[in-house]
């Protein structure tokens, strides 16, 4: 966390934006859209360090332009009916960002989306059931600056269920630990490392339910968003470099597997 | 590991045999290929456990077929020169039967191949220079059984130098960590889970040394294949189904976001 | 695992054997103890793959003298009402044989046992409940040896409740977490390395419910048995041994900190 | 990180203190103690964060009492040659100070101190050599706070060897691991989370050569420091309550194992 510096934490809240949209049910529970409901729950938590804006999918490049991300600490990402409509190019551009270092939070069914399946590697299926299920949220990991200023457990009154198996990496933390009403069980708090990035998904949220307005919810994510921004002075990419015997700052670049080969060995 | 099985595994050694053909130093250290010299290595330590073939870069379709692939409990991997040879399709398939329980070893510079970068999530690049480097492979992990009836540590008198950072997830298990000559160092065994598959990398091998003829280095290899084997009784797909209250076991279909939706609640 | 071993596994259940002395209702649950139960559990899974005996905290030495754990692959441990009985010597030589290599495997209430507080370090603590919670355990880690051959949940009618927060450091890997009626989850089957042995822990488990009967909670401590034994091939503590440059495999004495110091650098 | 607290952290650097009093080579290189020295390395980087005092193994209870830990956010440790002075009762008394939630920082030779080893539960020893050689300290997670503003690798000109196999359980995070001039490899950065409380262990650090001097070294610690102390608004310690269904928040008094028996179920 940039605990020192002044400049507030830029965040970018993207929305899918299109449940609210096409299904009243939803508008009604957020009329100004999830995102919104998301972006104000960062702001009642972390206030002055974070300046907060929107994205949404029917943005010209979705909202995700080299330019923004590039003014981006962190980004949440919450998606659902349309992520097959997300451009492989932003997926891509997002990707390369999250890997130089800029911190993710990946929420609910975005864990179905590309930018997530990309940086898993893996089906990131579970089970799931859209009934009035109440869950509940424990930690697991008191010590996780994640976890502080939420009860134990956090308690949603209504909420889609969401099961393992999820078909996700091992984690390299597990924070916090769900059930349902129906017994199922779920790794709901979640972090990884990618790259220069920190990734942080965390499950409680859906369209039919007010979940983004619970207040321990928004803590969380909120939480998330602060531990997610980078430690480091710059991004930068990790890249293939040769270096020298004795030589460890300064690499050289790379020519192909063949030519330096023949340079170096020839 | 099918301890109880009488049926050998069926193990697929992918080379991607460029470098014996294009450069005399290679063909001299490896005269039937890097491949032959590594199914040579499994074949001495799994003797009847195992029944191994070979695929090339330069077969059709790369030699990995659906039904080759159907056919295969480990897959192993070198590649180095070729990487963007190898087909997006091809890729597409080992992925997916990866996720459903076959078993990958990845050698060397297999590291930087389009499956293991897709695998991973991360570009996983390194530091790196093709000297002389003495290598020493340090077990880390005493009771991991991929650590087992090698000596503690591994010489490789010399050895192309491969250092962090290594852009990777955090690995599920680190076996190895080596040290170069120059001083830099390297997590050299390393395995993850993805779905239902295990995966081993193994950084110790070179076109341009024979360290696949290293009898230490032959040994992890095979215990490699040995661990990567899947424990389950059958392949799948990790899938994403819903699950009706008190209904455990038997998932229905997925029909879409909105789909679902109206059918459910409405 | 000594797959190509002939020899079986010697595994020793370890049990208090007090509440069955004590309280009717135990004993007629499990009229010959739980640990014969626990015992014929693991005979009816591994079969002639091992030889399993017992011993009680009121053996002399609880059982457990040097000459039976030089003698024992896997030790299984269940105790409750006396941990305190248990004697710090045999606790001492317990944790030495973990460390050297003897696989350990602890049950429900012995999360609470000198033997595992002591290979933690932490209180081992849990929030609990002696109702009659239905028990559901779910695996998380699809490819674990431990998880194979059992439905997804392992259903259990009745139990005590474990839940979170359970004071353990980070597990090396979580196989199975299980919900509760009332709510609860609790990370229920898990692994740590210590030394050169191998622990499992797993909750399902209790005096007062016939969980020692269910097959599938018989299959599940099988399992754990048969992956706690060690594939080294002999035991040993991690010592301090002193290696000069160059010198890899010959560690000399270590003789104190100051005298070392004088010999070496004087 | 106490990110909002306007106080500082209260930090308490332990010393062993022995080896300047009885070694003229060590107290010439640290002639105020290499606890001095480790106390401005932290007040270098840290400034009005911190609040630092040391505490000495010959005060009275090695300067560790009640009021003095209750009072103290983040504790250093450095010993070696009287590790076994340590009282038992001071041991036990910072280890739970540790579950409670104070940061311990444990430096070097502390790898062999009795506190270092009642929290990991293994006998926390290496391979070692007192010589010249060179250390460099790689970094392997660089999103870690603790690897922040230190270069890649630090390089350290005379250092004791410590090497590989290093007997401490799988740690919860590698920052950095260092090779040595003959060749073996440590993992010389690491932290665990036991309890309530985090820790991290570095191994750079000699009475027989100035590495306390060292910047890059004292950036570190410093680090270190600023990582251990707690994000929690209080100290607890974890302890085992009973819940009744539903009663999430307030357990009750264990009471004994036979003892609750009775009241529940008769």
């Amino acid at each position: 966390m940039n605990t020192t510096a002044s400049a507030p934490l830029r965040v970018v809240v993207w929305g899918e934006n299109r449940h609210e949209q096409l299904e009243p049910h939803v508008a009604e529970i957020y009329p100004e859209g999830m995102h919104n409901a998301i972006k104000a729950g960062i702001e009642e938590n972390l206030g002055e360090r974070v300046s907060v804006s929107t994205a949404l999918l029917d943005d010209p490049e979705h909202g995700l332009t080299e330019e923004r991300l590039a003014q981006t600490d962190v980004l949440t990402w919450w998606g659902h009916a349309a992520h097959a409509e997300v451009s492989d190019e932003v997926v891509e551009r997002v990707h390369r960002h999250v890997l130089e270092g800029m911190g993710l939070v990946v929420l609910h069914s975005g864990h179905w989306s590309k930018i997530f399946q990309k940086l898993m590697g893996t089906t990131c299926t579970l089970r799931w059931r859209s009934e009035n299920d109440r869950e509940l949220v424990w930690t697991v990991d008191p010590t996780h600056p994640i976890a502080q200023g939420v009860p134990h457990p956090i308690e949603i009154p209504q909420q889609e269920m969401y099961g393992e198996q999820f078909d996700v990496p091992r984690p390299d933390e597990i924070v916090f630990i769900s059930s349902f009403t129906g017994g199922e069980v779920f790794r709901s708090g979640i972090t990884y490392r990618r790259g220069n990035g920190k990734i942080f998904y965390f499950s409680p949220g859906d369209q039919d339910f007010p979940v983004y307005h619970h207040p321990d919810v928004r803590k969380v994510i909120a939480n998330g968003v602060a531990w997610a921004a980078s430690d480091r002075p710059s991004r930068a990419l990790p890249t293939l470099l040769r270096y020298e015997t004795g030589d460890f700052f300064n690499g050289r670049g790379y020519q192909g597997a063949l030519h330096n080969h023949d340079e170096d060995v020839a």
